[in-house]
């Protein structure tokens, strides 16, 4: 222990003092000072967290010290369960089939969730998703369901389990009882620059999803400029991190690292994106949302004992897809959960923008770069998405390509569409997603979309 | 800057914020990642903190950023000059001579400033002595001289240039005016486990000395069991980190590193420490305080222009205490703060605790070792200091050594006096204290009191 540590171990003796007010700056000074905390002390740390006796700033120091001086398996696996045990966890013991869930870290364009849980339930397996809303760049699984009218994501426990006995996948949202530990770290890990650190984030994804009561678990943990993480060497950290502590739980888990150096499929904004997901079960889809869903897939089946092999999974995948069960399956979710199940069938029955405008390309050439980021805030801009939670989303704006990665174009050909409640909206967003597009004779630098299996 | 920092850096774009709400995570993100924070953002973060839109979480965050991170010399004089002006600087225009503090980091028996303060301005310089309490293990020169009837610790401004005109020293407590934004920072700091750092302490420390309007300053870095700083080296950094930063805003400023692996002087707790300090001003003090004492003495008349060599500001001083100005000016000093004088001439009117019991030498030897540490929670136990701010203290109870490290007793006498206010307290303290002396034959590890001067 170095020297600078020992005041508070040495010079305060703990018998004279009140544990419940100085145990926390003792296990905060642990952390500081690079130390391991066992799963008591930890869990007395949250425990005190959540009954208010330690502080929010104390709980953020120590977030900051965790995140600098990291945090090993065992101390995340304690974590992990902790804030998991800090609310209910579901059992679902009405649903006999394998359960399974899929994670995304999340990315700009990226609504596999929605084409995926359908394909994989009408496969033989139970996806009982909880999932979260949009904030920042990447959008959330629910705003875009919601965009489907009287959808609905708060289904109590009885409820969800019924529709994933009776459908084989639900999603819904977070409730109040889920993880509650998790929420409130994670509001303030948000505001004290406190999010960057993978034992903090796999901490956070696996109490949630672990509360889902599922057995296996598929993590899609994106890689580039439109995602968390930046670099192969960190998206695989997480990876990899995600796996052990996730075993360490019992449960089966695998991953893919996906490329989200561009957004993911055609469409950005909820009611857009719901449309290309009802694309994809019903085998419409754009070519790189195919490849991702049917990736995380058959990952899903490998776990799950429904198939084999790969190709296997590929080809149970595709059955789904071709004979219709995967739309139906999709079609009766909506409706389970209070919706209008014949989007599937009449996708023009989601809401549409009032406005929209095409953007143009300037000068003739290949799509040499398609920048996830400025689109993605210019979708916020638009009102798809939000950077605050408070804030509503509009469900029909948004931004629909109609050139990917690598295509030609002619000078005059329309890269995208702006959908927009307003021209000024529009205009604004033609003006901002220009820059967004590199059109030229250069060479396409297109990387495999699914980069590595885990 | 590394990949994991850029999330709030590019992911967001700052025309998109709300500046008021996402600024402090991204100046926490900033010192999280190692890099230097500007003025201007170290002032826009305090300046938060104090209006309310910088949370108490986000400091904390940033606390334990800088800790593990550093401030350099820049960023350290920026948060001292930023915390000074966050509340009223003294200039105290009517005291013409120059105006010199010295500040201690706490040790066990230090009761330097009430004998040092009067000293030094009977040798013709202006002490004008902000002081603090107590807390933890070490004593605080306020408790200290409210231990004398009526002693006032809360003088107004213009009270307190008064006394220093007039008497030479006034020594009172931090208003609420001085240096706010240090309190509140302290308050967090003590609570998240980020007092541990060198920058921070020294920001804290000057922001609440400059207030003072003073001239030069003298530090008193202890170092040993008993104080902050364990090591010679880390006592070492932070008298340097002192006088660097000191000497940015233009302070005269110079340090002493002194020891504190026993005891200072001979007592501890309040009363009993005002009489050891009234003792070192009538020329009656015990050795190793009057060193202490003569030794800080020396720094400040140098740095007053006062003497010009150390052999001449000895003599003056040791001049000041034979003949007598320097009892008359604390005498004078505590009966201009509403004090009674007299208690310097007849220290029989401080209070005496109603339970005097002896510890007693179970062998014969030298005294090896007496633990500063033992002894000062115990003086806490007694209650003569407190381990939170709310605590009162009990002015009359405390120890009196009746030998010190080194002295020959014979097995039955007197090791020290516990002064308590009920039995049951001195027979507790009995039974703690003898673990704080080694009696023997062996070697006494006397180390020098003045171990640097810088």
């Amino acid at each position: 222990m170095p020297a600078k540590a020992a005041r508070g171990a040495t010079l305060l003796s703990p018998a004279l003092l009140s544990p419940a007010l100085l145990s926390p700056a003792l296990l905060i000074a642990k952390k500081r000072d690079g130390q391991r905390l066992t799963s008591e002390q930890l869990q007395q740390f949250v425990d005190g967290f959540m009954q208010g006796y330690v502080a929010d700033y104390q709980m953020s120091a120590f977030l900051m010290a965790a995140l600098l001086n990291g945090l090993d398996d065992r101390e995340t696996s304690a974590l992990t369960d902790i804030m998991l045990h800090s609310g209910s966890v579901l059992a679902l013991p009405s649903v006999k089939r394998y359960k399974i869930d899929k994670h995304s870290t999340g990315g700009v364009g990226d609504k596999v969730s929605i084409c995926l849980a359908p394909l994989v339930a009408s496969c033989g397996l139970a996806v009982p998703m909880i999932s979260g809303r949009g904030l920042g760049h990447t959008g959330g699984t629910l705003d875009k369901l919601e965009a489907i009218k009287g959808y609905n994501t708060r289904l109590n426990a009885q409820k969800f389990e019924r529709v994933v006995r009776e459908v084989g996948a639900s999603i819904i949202g977070q409730t109040p009882e889920l993880a509650p530990a998790d929420r409130r770290i994670y509001a303030l890990r948000d505001v004290t620059a406190t999010v960057e650190s993978i034992p903090l984030i796999v901490a956070s994804i696996l109490s949630k999803k672990l509360a889902e009561g599922i057995d296996g678990l598929v993590l899609d943990v994106k890689v580039g400029r439109g995602a968390f993480m930046k670099t192969l060497p960190e998206a695989r950290a997480l990876a990899r991190a995600l796996i052990r502590v996730g075993k360490r739980a019992g449960k089966d888990v695998s991953a893919c690292i996906t490329n989200m150096d561009t957004p993911l499929g055609k469409t950005i904004g909820n009611a857009l994106e719901v449309r290309e997901a009802i694309e994809v079960v019903r085998g419409e889809g754009p070519a790189d949302l195919v490849e991702i869903t049917l990736a995380l897939g058959e990952q899903m089946l490998l776990l799950g004992g429904a198939a084999k092999t790969r190709a296997q999974a590929r080809a149970l995948l595709q059955r789904a897809i071709d004979q219709g069960q995967a739309a139906q399956c999709l079609a009766r979710m909506i409706a389970a959960q209070g919706g209008d199940g014949r989007v599937v069938e009449r996708p023009q029955l989601l809401p549409r923008a009032p406005v929209q405008r095409v953007l143009h390309a300037k000068k003739s050439g290949r799509v040499l770069d398609i920048n996830p980021l400025t689109l993605g805030l210019c979708a916020i801009d638009l009102g798809a998405g939000r950077l605050r939670a408070e804030q509503k989303v509009d469900p029909a704006v948004g931004i629909e390509l109609l050139a990917q990665l690598g295509d030609p174009v002619k000078a005059g050909q329309g890269l995208m569409v702006v959908h927009a409640r307003k021209e000024g909206d529009a205009q604004r967003a033609l003006a901002t997603c220009i820059d967004a597009f590199r059109v030229g004779a250069g060479p396409v630098r297109k990387q495999p979309l699914v980069i590595e299996r885990l």
